[in-house]
């Protein structure tokens, strides 16, 4: 669906060449950053406050789709799934290593494409690039990112601290990213029959940003830390909130309860699900990707979090005796499975 | 040449599974790692000193051959690589995080093999894994390793540091890992023609090992910290002598004289070099994948550092207009080109 004009072959550059071509627009943002791309490694200073890493690695057709995602798009995106971790901390990110493998399809557009969709992802959030690695691959394209950050020790916030009686928030809605993915997958269906069928995404802009240009939750970490709020447990919603829960539970050796109709979900989320045959409910638990925040949070901060319209209560942390429980909207009680997309079990080649 | 004879298929245990699998036994043996695995990001804490972080992308086809290369090998070499890195900011390597993408051609014992030669490089050199990312990949393997480690402000070396009159150091011997993998090509060859003949790689250990299992120089570091020799630039040779000394002397603005007879080769790998009608100078030139490491030192150094056998002097540092040559045996002057290993232009799929 996307077409290159112009095209330069990267083997022209050269590995130095093409590093060199891509970084120099780069501008150290942070303090912490000491001396960023063009060394053996890169140097950092917290200054006393710890140092967070998480590490993501993105591959063609695993992660994500070429003939319906644009590169700018997918570079933003890379770097958002990273920084997501960092603020699942309750961290602030300030710096990534980026490395690429591309095969000699890419051409050197293709990969300043990508890249702009990196540098502006992180000149929005105020990160820095600080070093990666850039290689030719036999296959596709793959994309490996590690991202830093830091964080007062007394900040940090991490998945085992959930207590008895905990309510279960969750920002913004769920279950959008699962849906626009079956919308670009459908479409794509009908471009490969017949190329002259323009795609059908009129009114779709926002579930079909949810999947390709998310936007990880900065604002929840910089509101939690405005409201005072120190959440007991935390974790980025990446796999589906049933798998996150999961996890969250199951560190912190307690159980759950939650109720499927506190369950965020956008009305186009809703209505765009039910005409593919697909339980709203269902996307929302276990369609992932949506790279929202999933906290536990004292009862005692209720009160301070109760008006904030894009986080939702949806449940509250019990003892690890009484399960993991989804409350259907019927009354019925379900036990919480993680069905979350599984890279070993969705892929046989 | 390797054959596997338990088969586990790894979408028995899933994505987290697996994890929980392979990292099982991570003993964490440094202080400033925090927390390790099984959270949104590593947290870790350098009091004060510097942090530095270097990454390495590994593709299959690309980096490494599986026809010759032993799983265990490759893990061990993934992780020295990165290591290689930080040492070469004269700097201590404490932490990793490991991610890798393997098609569903590979079983669990395969990965297994692969991650035990991982926590064999880091169990050796005190390094803790504190995190990573699993995938499938539709490809080949896939290995994508961020290294990280720390360093007193006033003890790291960049590589922009070499002055006019330092002397030129390179540690251990040159050219080796290359000449060893034009051995393991060729017995590849020689399989894949005849597979009952038997690979002969008698008495060639010492070069078979430079190419399939480098040791990282963390010696080195450790000797010019006894010696109290803070060299003034240093970098690691990942892509061969001519290569790294450009990037110094460019990054230093400076020029070069390297002597063709200091350049240390051992003895097995020039007489390799010749059978296979390569000039020996040329594979310690730009062979590639020695990680030894190169240093500028101040020529008031050199009495500390005369006598130490594994370090060789082999030019000194000049001013920048005088360009960068090789002196040869005969005499005659030759600029220094980069001519390493480009993963650009070797490979055109």
């Amino acid at each position: 669906m996307f077409e290159q004009t112009d095209r330069t072959e990267i083997a022209k550059l050269g590995e130095f060449g093409l590093i060199d071509h891509l970084t120099k627009h780069i501008h150290i943002k942070n303090e912490s950053s000491i001396k960023g791309v063009g060394d053996d490694a890169a140097v950092l200073d917290f200054k006393g406050k710890k140092a967070l890493i998480s590490t993501d690695m993105l591959l063609e057709g695993i992660h994500f789709d070429l003939a319906f995602t644009p590169l700018k798009h997918l570079g933003y995106k890379a770097i958002m799934v990273n920084l997501s971790d960092i603020y699942a901390m309750n961290g602030m990110a300030t710096q990534v290593t980026v490395s690429l493998g591309f095969s000699s399809k890419f051409s050197l557009e293709a990969i300043e494409e990508l890249y702009a969709g990196m540098l502006l992802a992180c000149e929005k959030f105020n990160v820095d690039i600080i070093g990666g690695d850039t290689t030719s691959s036999r296959q596709g394209l793959v994309i490996s990112i590690t991202s830093i950050g830091y964080a007062d020790e007394s900040d940090i916030v991490y998945r085992n601290g959930a207590e008895e009686g905990d309510l279960i928030c969750v920002s913004g809605d769920l279950g959008g990213a699962y849906v626009g993915l079956q919308l670009l997958e459908r479409e794509k269906q009908v471009f490969l029959t017949n190329p002259n069928i323009q795609p059908d995404l009129e009114g779709k802009d926002y579930i079909v940003e949810r999947q390709l240009k998310p936007e990880a939750r900065i604002d929840i970490v910089d509101l939690l830390k405005k409201l005072k709020i120190k959440p007991t447990s935390m974790i980025d919603i990446s796999d589906g909130l049933a798998s996150e829960i999961l996890h969250i539970t199951r560190q912190s050796k307690k159980g759950c309860k939650i109720y499927e109709e506190k369950l965020p979900i956008d009305p186009m989320t809703a209505e765009t699900a039910l005409s593919f045959g697909l339980d709203p409910t269902v996307c929302a638990l276990s369609g992932g990707e949506d790279y929202e925040l999933l906290f536990t949070i004292k009862q005692a901060d209720y009160d301070q979090m109760k008006h904030d319209v894009d986080i939702s209560i949806i449940g509250y942390i019990t003892e690890e005796s009484a399960g993991n429980q989804l409350i259907t909207k019927a009354g019925n009680v379900h036990d919480i499975k993680a069905q979350g997309w599984n890279a070993f079990t969705s892929t046989q080649s």
